[in-house]
C-alpha cells in the first residue's frame, strides 16, 4: 500500500510544485484524494494508470483541491473509458460537473456516479480491499479528511511448498484462510509450511485543509501514515489560524497524540522555497516524518 | 506585436504539450485567447506577468479551452490582484464562475467584468493600443475567433536629433504626428529628420475549433499572421470534418484565400508525436508556416 503525491502545494502553484492531489494504491486499485489543476497531467507523468482508477474523492470546494477534475473526466471519455467512476464531493460539486457537461454537449462514455458527502463521518465505500471513510475537519468552509484502510487478504500461498505436500489446488483458498491440511495418507501440513504471513490491515489517514485540531483524533488513532496539511512553520502560527490551516509543528504534534508511525508533510505555502524548516520542526516533536515530493510513492 | 503559445495540443494533453491557451502582447498589454487547464503555470514558466493580463478571451466551452481560467482568476486574487479583470466568454461560463466563488466563499480582491459574446461578429475592446473583434466559425458548439488588431502610434521620435534642431519638448507629439517644424529663426525642420517610422497597424486573426470554412474570410482578409487550428492531417479529412475541425492542408488553404503573410499552425491531435508533417503538408500550398511550439513567442 503506496501513496503517490501527485501535489503537495498550497493554492498558488510555485517552485514546480503542484496544487494538491495524491493517490493511494492498494493491490492494484487506485484511489484518488483531491485533484488539484493539472492532477491529468500528473498522473501521466508519474506513470499512474487512469483505468486503475475509479474512486475520486474530494475534500471541499476550494478550487486547488478540485480543478482538476472535470479536466480528468474529459480525457477518461475522450479515451474511450468503460470502467465507472466513483466520484464523492460536497454535493455542489455535481450541480458544477452537470453544467461543465452540459454546456460542452458531453455525453461520457462510461458509467459516472456522483456521491455527495455526508456532514459527519461515515464509510462512503468498503470493499474486500478496502474502506475509505470520510470525517469533518475544521476549515473555512466545509471540508473532509479520508481514511484509507486496507484489508488483509488472509496468508499469502507458496505454490511450489504447496505442490511438494500433493495439495490440491480446490483447497488453496482454505490455505489462505489459514487453515492446515489433512492429506489422504493421514499426515498433517501445518499452515505455515505452505504460506507466509499475508499483507496486514493498513491505516492511512488524510487530513486535507484544516485547522489544528483533535476533533477527530479517534478516527485517525492508530494510523500507519498520517497525512497532514502544514501551510506555514509554526512562527506563523497566528496566520495558520486566521486561515483554518495548520502548521508543521501542529502536524507533527496531531501525529504524536494519534500514535501514528509516519508523518507526510505537504499543503506548503508558496512563500516557502526551502521545506527543510518543516521537516526539522516536526521531527524535534515526531520521530518518523517525510516532506512530501510530487513524484515519490510513500510506503504506507 | 507577438503572440506566446502557451498550449498547442487539442483535448488530451500528450508529449509535454497543453491545451489551447496563447497571449498577443500588444505595447505591453497583454490579452489571452483561451486558458485550457494549466495556463497560469505556463504563463509563470515563460515570464509573462499576469498584472499586465486585463483581457481574456474564450473561444467556446470545450474545456481544453477554459478549465485553466478559475484557477487563474483565483491566484490572481491571492496574490492581491488590483487591476480590472475584463473575461469574454459564451455566457454561461459566468454562471459557473459565479458558483465557483460562491461554494468557495471567495470574494475577488480586483474588478473583475464578465462580457457575454455575441452570436455574430463584433469589436468587443477598443483602445488607443488595439482592437479585439470576435467572428463566429463552425465547431460543434457556438464558436468564436478573434481578430487581434494593434494601431499604429504615430512615428518614433528620435530625442536627441530633435533636440540637436532646438525643437521644444512641447511640439513632440506634433512630431508623432509627421509635423515638420518650423523653428522661430525660419528653418523648416522635416520631419523625417528627427522621427522614424513608427510601429505599423497589424491585425493578428485566431481561428479557434473549426471545421474549414470560408464564412469569415472578410474579416481575416490580409492578417499579418492567421493561426488556424489543424487538428489532423489531410488523410484524415473526413474525421476533421466529422469532428469540427480542421486539417493543416485546410489551414494553409484558408491563410492562402486570406493573403495572409504568416500561418501558425496548432492544436494537435494526441496521436501525432511528430507535428513536422504538418509544416510539409501547409508548406506544399502556403509559403510561410510556422508548427507552432509551447514557449516561444511569434513575431506578428
Amino acid at each position: 500500500m503506496k501513496v503517490t503525491i501527485l501535489g503537495n502545494n498550497s493554492a498558488l502553484p510555485a517552485f514546480g510544485r503542484h496544487p494538491t492531489s495524491q493517490v493511494v494504491s492498494v493491490y492494484g486499485a487506485l484511489i484518488m484524494l483531491d485533484c488539484g489543476e493539472g492532477t491529468q497531467v500528473q498522473m501521466q507523468r508519474y506513470g499512474l494508470r487512469w483505468r486503475n482508477l475509479e474512486h475520486i474523492f474530494i475534500s471541499h470546494l476550494h478550487g486547488d483541491h478540485y480543478f482538476g477534475l472535470p479536466g480528468l473526466i474529459n480525457s477518461m471519455s475522450l479515451l474511450g473509458r468503460t470502467a465507472p467512476l466513483n466520484v464523492y464531493a460536497p454535493a455542489r460539486l455535481n450541480d458544477m460537473l452537470n453544467m461543465i457537461f452540459e454546456v460542452a454537449d458531453t455525453e461520457l462514455c462510461f458509467p459516472y456516479n456522483f456521491h455527495p458527502l455526508p456532514e459527519g463521518t461515515a464509510k462512503l465505500v468498503e470493499n474486500d480491499m478496502f474502506s475509505v471513510t470520510c470525517f469533518p475537519v475544521n476549515h473555512r468552509i466545509q471540508c473532509h479528511g479520508f481514511l484509507v484502510e486496507r484489508k488483509t487478504r488472509g496468508r499469502k500461498l507458496l505454490p511450489a511448498n504447496a505442490k511438494e505436500y500433493e495439495i490440491p489446488a480446490e483447497f488453496y483458498e482454505n490455505l489462505k484462510m489459514g487453515e492446515d491440511y489433512l492429506r489422504p495418507d493421514g499426515m498433517l501440513v501445518k499452515n505455515e509450511w505452505v504460506t507466509d504471513e499475508g499483507p496486514s490491515p493498513k491505516k492511512y489517514a488524510y487530513c486535507a485543509d484544516t485547522v489544528f485540531t483533535d476533533s477527530f483524533l479517534d478516527v485517525i488513532q492508530g494510523a500507519d501514515t498520517l497525512y497532514h496539511e502544514c501551510t506555514y512553520l509554526h512562527q506563523e502560527v497566528d496566520k495558520a489560524e486566521k486561515r483554518f490551516h495548520s502548521t508543521a509543528a501542529q502536524a507533527a504534534q496531531l501525529a504524536k497524540m494519534a500514535n501514528a508511525k509516519q508523518l507526510l508533510l505537504g499543503h506548503f505555502s508558496s512563500k516557502y522555497r526551502d521545506l527543510e524548516p518543516f521537516r526539522e520542526e516536526a521531527l524535534a516533536i515526531f520521530p518518523n516524518v517525510q516532506v512530501t515530493i510530487e513524484g515519490t510513492a510513500y510506503e504506507i
